[in-house]
């Protein structure tokens, strides 16, 4: 191993003391003689006090200013971590994005990472210095700073490896790992090896957040091997996300996902007609509430269908509202609304190569007095809507059924 | 008038009201269309605070990194400010020690500032814009940034002023200008419409402090005309300091100063030869120890002296064991010391032409029965040293007897 990238976020430099032990995980590592590079968050909290300070001045606080404010969080970790590694006798600097440069897009709040100067930072690695580099920030090329969204330090960190072409990506989080379903509420849960960038995909839009999605996207595209360990107990080995064609699939689904935050909408007697969906989900969209599962059942009669679909619990009275006011445009005989349903899913690469799996799933759940609301799936996962009160079984259950205890 | 600088400091820009004050006060500047420069420093107890966190990580604090830490300040500010300006209908942007570039000597927590880049900062005065730059902030040549001593956003502000050519550099703080004496312990005390840079310079140094001393001395070189205000009274006209040559003195004094951080150190019955002198400051010099006030009487039979001299009150104990380990080189009779004197100081540049002050000041001090006991005078300035308990009186007197009440 030559050049690794290790990212720590908010929690791991929520302190002094925690920063402190931190610069002690990056000086164990050093003595094996490899390059460093350390891509850090703000510590937490920060970020949203300053947030707060610029709502404080305006509710349309100017966006470019927003990232000058926002990025200074990540300098001071930066400064601190570096002090803190000098001390402790290694040899470090902090490189801020500016002076990489580390190029974005140029848009403000939302960027995304246009190119890495890799040379920059060789330079000083090459002179056996560990570099720190705040992560979520960049500049344009009109030379202002600009951040690239929230949790935008595992981007930072992907875009980081795959510059400097770094043999492996190591997250450290505040959990082990990624675990095949939430062990707080199944004692059977285990810490998963190997994943795949698909599958990790599928677990953390489910609710099982470790990663920001779209930086697993970006290491999923620029083939970077990332591990996910724990800031906490950094011997353990922790999960590794990786390609599926290098991992052999031996269980046939990987985790078990859940969310607890979902709504279910039902239109009952909908006139059957084409464009109905579209005069729906339009108006829904337009007010930017995300649509999930859709169900709709063909009618006896072809004359009326019912349509049910979910949205988050927080847009539900929103949602109701615009539902409401259709009725003028569509022609509907009722409206149900449900808040207290969860989705859970299985997911793994391994099903694809195994018949049955839905059948097993289902059977599993019934036998246990569980009813099935909605069903969706996607080629490596399946999810069914259930009422809250049924979620911590129906876990445990699928959890036992697929042989991950 | 063209252009304008105006700095604003950490109690000015304290919270988010005071941060809305300040922009109001830029707004209705920026009514009559002119060009206008915004230098701030870190909101108040910022700076302590990022000191506070790099002094718990280490207490030999890495000073590069202590210098990318503690710019953070500024940089938070400066987005403040310039997003609350637009918020207010203002053209504003925030620019970056870096951005602009400010170049440094490059020494680290100490630098002096060696150029501004106007031209990247007219471009944006010329666009209409208010320009908010950080104050304390500059880059190296090897783009490394270094912040230049604290209190260094005077300095920031006076070199802005000149690389602009400037028609006036407004120093905004928490008083109304700059007093004839402090207000507390003389009600009489009157705001000074004019002041020389000199006389600002013995004021500063005497315990009046509004602006740091190399900034006024820098301001002076360059010819930079300086307005002190309040940033709670931003309509009053405060203290103007410029070249003495502008001002024409109808007074004999412009203020009175005084410390009150002093001690007293005599040496009695020193050994009256070459090199004493030197034998006994140059160890106190060693361990930077400064001495102010220096007074040796002529010794009757030529072959002993007496040594007086002052220094500040904290280094009293330090100075005296330096003291008591040179018994074995000078050969002293015994050693006094007084912690609990002060320094009364009459200041102005109207003294070069009038004779008799000093006796003036000394038959008015006499009449109230305050021993002087170290006398010290430059050309626009005579102190005397007395006993803490004579402070407010000598004050008063001299406030009254040289007719600035």
């Amino acid at each position: 191993m030559n050049t690794i990238v290790m990212k720590f976020g908010g929690t791991s430099v929520a302190n002094i003391d925690r920063i402190k032990n931190v610069a002690d995980i990056i000086k164990s590592k050093k003595k094996n003689s490899i390059k460093i590079v350390v891509v850090v968050s703000a510590m937490a909290g920060v970020t949203n006090d300053l947030c707060e300070k610029s709502k404080a001045i305006s509710k349309n606080f100017s966006n470019e200013e927003y990232d000058v404010l926002l990025s200074s969080g990540e300098q001071v970790t930066s400064a601190l971590l570096s002090g803190c590694l000098i001390d402790k006798g290694v040899k470090a600097r902090s490189m801020l994005a500016w002076q990489i440069p580390i190029v974005t897009e140029g848009q403000h709040k939302n960027s995304r990472i246009l190119s890495v100067n890799s040379k920059s930072i060789f330079k000083y690695l090459d002179e056996d210095y560990v570099v720190i580099v705040p992560g979520f920030q960049g500049i344009s090329e009109q030379m202002k700073i600009s951040t690239i969204g929230r949790g935008g330090s595992d981007a930072s960190a992907v875009a980081v490896a795959k510059a400097l072409n770094a043999d492996r990506c190591e997250i450290f989080t505040d959990v082990e790992g990624i675990f095949t379903t939430n062990p707080q509420i199944c004692n059977e849960a285990k810490k998963i090896e190997k994943i795949s960038y698909d599958e990790i995909l599928e677990m953390s839009s489910l609710g099982a957040k470790v990663m920001q999605s779209s930086s697993v996207q970006k290491a999923m595209m620029n083939n970077v091997e990332i591990f996910v360990k724990s800031t906490f107990s950094p011997e353990k080995s922790g999960t590794q996300i990786l390609s599926d064609d290098k991992i052999s699939y031996n269980k046939v689904i990987t985790g078990v996902a859940y969310t607890n935050d979902d709504a279910k909408i039902t239109l009952i007697g909908v006139k059957d007609k084409p464009g109905v969906a579209s005069a729906i989900f339009k108006p829904l969209n337009d007010q930017n509430i995300i649509i999930d599962m859709i169900v709709q059942n063909i009618s006896a009669d072809s004359k009326k269908t019912d349509v049910t679909f979910t949205v988050k619990r927080d847009d539900m009275p929103k949602a109701k509202n615009i539902i409401n006011e259709l009725k003028k445009n569509i022609d509907y005989d009722d409206l149900l609304t449900d808040a207290k349903v969860s989705k859970v899913s299985i997911v793994g690469a391994g099903m694809i190569t195994h018949p049955g799996v839905a059948y097993k799933m289902f059977d599993a759940l019934s036998s246990k007095n569980i009813n099935i609301l909605v069903i969706s799936t996607s080629e490596i996962r399946i999810s069914v809507l259930v009422n809250d009160k049924n979620v911590e079984l129906a876990v445990k259950t699928l959890h036992s059924v697929f042989e991950l205890d």
